[in-house]
């Protein structure tokens, strides 16, 4: 999508490695930030520099590379992998990521894996970009319709809700909740996007909102609890939340509060759609309601007891918002169960939020699950 | 309730006014802020140094007190009770004090006036105290059972979630949602509060989490995302909020985002109860769902897109999280409706959230709306 009326990817190779736009430092600068090793890899996945299970997945498969062009011996890639799939525990395109690249370098000679894991990254970030643009195409009669059926007259603009940041810095391109906005927006079908502040690391409010600014798409930052009152009121036509992991039953694992937004979707009578590129849907969850058991990663409660932000003056500072004695807690994702998604979109087309849906869309990959499982392998 | 050891009530009178905790400077300060004359009562409303739909009547009627001593006219009471109700527009407390020293003083003469003001405000805080107290007893078997419910043992703490701030420091003493935690506390049951941090004002962090650490209470802050999460995962027994203003109808306005925690405990089957003191009771509002229509204020767009903390070295600060080129709504409150509460609890006792459970409890008030409206008056 465009910065400053220029297209731009989240990811990209440079001179001397990768490039990436860091984005800890946004909404207030745009830095792009060289990273030359695994170390700064693996680094720039766990400080959130680069966030997104799309994104996530991506840079890992650079890691892979710069981690080979600087020892491609086994032991040296099984520690590469081992230390990337660390960074983050949610993200199942992180596993997904570097499984490829991993399967695809094992029976390789050590001197042409680089070039081996240079080539197996650049096609996950094209694939990564092809399938948000097939989401995107898919999701904008979604969002005409779901319009259309709350009454908004055609030329008014859509009322979009989502969470967290789904957008293209969760990706290498596009975005996956946000591709058929832009979609929209592209076709000149006016879209208003209200933006979910997403505490605690109110990635909506600092990269939601940046990206849609950046790209000249109209939207409303709201606090997290505000959602429902817009819903109840008549100002969101659909929901369009982006997923960590979905499992192969439609359960919906993203961002901490979607769960809460989803229930004021059903409630509302708001449709509630969920983008899920197939390399995010978890085939070995089988089971309905089974997502509840997921274990779901604790972070630090500095993010709760901290904001950070810009000063007056343009600086950035981080202010404490809760006394000093006071204990605090930071679930990073919630589980939104099947039964409260109105339809999944993937870069195959929409999906009912089940075993049944999912599958007839992607019946190779279930199949393939469960006759792994009937071989006993894990 | 207790600060540092020591029994405080947020406003008493001082040597030449009132004095009150400025809520502004919490929780990385605690000021007491005297108020003499009506303009600093309601600026003090305005700019939420007070507030708390109790806390709010209650100053109202010192503010009126202060007017009156200036000037007993007419003219003077007139003015003072118009400017003092157009501080805040949804809490019902307000007009409810307000009408109720006016009446006390329209019939005296000028100079009875500023004594009768002040024996009224009086009367109205201690008044306050006291229901809280009862609503305490009240809630504290109700807080046990759920406990119980949920098979938390005897001994291990009772979980509870609240919203916003409905303690002390939103009343004169006791709180409302929170009397029933102050006395299950006091009374040696083992009880831990999940706080929401309650965006944007983050009155959860700065203030419940404030009030319970001084007072002693276990408590833990999460963001206002986390607590369907904590619900689904059987961490919360019972959910306790206030309410600004609950309908005859047992409709219930509260802080914004108090809707989608009530969903969640709908859908995870923990009970939901509001505290809601007699004077936040709208008598005049009996349709079920009318409450939908009452107009919610709209605050500064600034509450969103900044927040207030205190940085490393203990000053206190302001950052701005949301791009300088993005627009921002901040809906104050919302509406939970009746169906989702389990239950009302009064200084009367516990009322199931329905027209009937209300009028019940209240009959004298509930007659005397319908009498007047059969009358054709407002």
């Amino acid at each position: 999508m465009n910065v400053e009326g220029k297209p731009t990817r989240t990811i990209s190779v440079g001179r001397d490695g990768v490039e990436i736009i860091d984005q800890t430092a946004l909404p207030h600068a745009f830095v792009v930030r060289p990273l030359r090793a695994l170390a700064d890899v693996a680094h720039a996945i766990a400080s959130m520099q680069v966030r997104g299970a799309p994104l996530i997945g991506a840079t890992a498969a650079y890691g892979i590379w710069l981690a080979m062009r600087a020892d491609p011996s086994d032991a040296a890639l099984a520690d590469a992998r081992a230390r990337l799939l660390a960074t983050r525990p949610t993200a199942v395109n992180l596993r997904w990521a570097l499984d490829v690249v991993a399967a695809r370098l094992a029976p390789l000679p050590p001197d042409a894996r680089a070039a081996a894991a240079r080539a197996a990254a650049d096609a996950i970030a094209d694939e990564d970009v092809a399938i948000n643009r097939a989401i995107g195409r898919h999701a904008l009669p979604l969002i005409r319709d779901a319009a259309a059926r709350r009454g908004r007259p055609p030329g008014e603009p859509i009322q979009v809700l989502t969470h967290c940041n789904a957008g293209w810095l969760a990706t290498v391109d596009w975005g996956t909740a946000l591709a058929g906005v832009y979609a929209a927006h592209d076709a000149g079908v006016p879209v208003h996007i209200w933006v979910d502040e997403t505490r605690p690391r109110s990635q909506g409010a600092a990269l939601t909102a940046w990206e849609l600014g950046a790209h000249g798409v109209p939207h409303t930052v709201i606090v997290d609890n505000a959602g429902g009152h817009l819903m109840q009121r008549g100002q969101v036509d659909v929901v369009l939340v982006g997923t960590d992991r979905t499992t192969a039953a439609g359960d919906v694992v993203n961002k901490i509060g979607t769960y809460l937004k989803a229930l004021a979707a059903r409630d509302c009578g708001v449709p509630f759609y969920v983008a899920a590129p197939s390399p995010s849907i978890d085939w070995t969850i089988e089971d309905a309601g089974a997502a509840a058991d997921i274990p779901i990663e604790e972070r630090s409660p500095d993010e709760v007891t901290t904001v950070a932000g810009a000063t007056a003056a343009g600086d950035s500072a981080r202010v404490r918002v809760v006394p000093a004695g006071s204990a605090a807690r930071n679930p990073g994702f919630d589980v939104t169960p099947a039964r409260l998604v109105t339809g999944i979109i993937t870069e195959r087309g929409v999906a009912p939020a089940s075993r049944e849906g999912l599958a007839a869309l992607f019946p190779e990959r279930a199949a393939a699950v469960r006759a792994a499982a009937a071989k006993g392998a894990p």
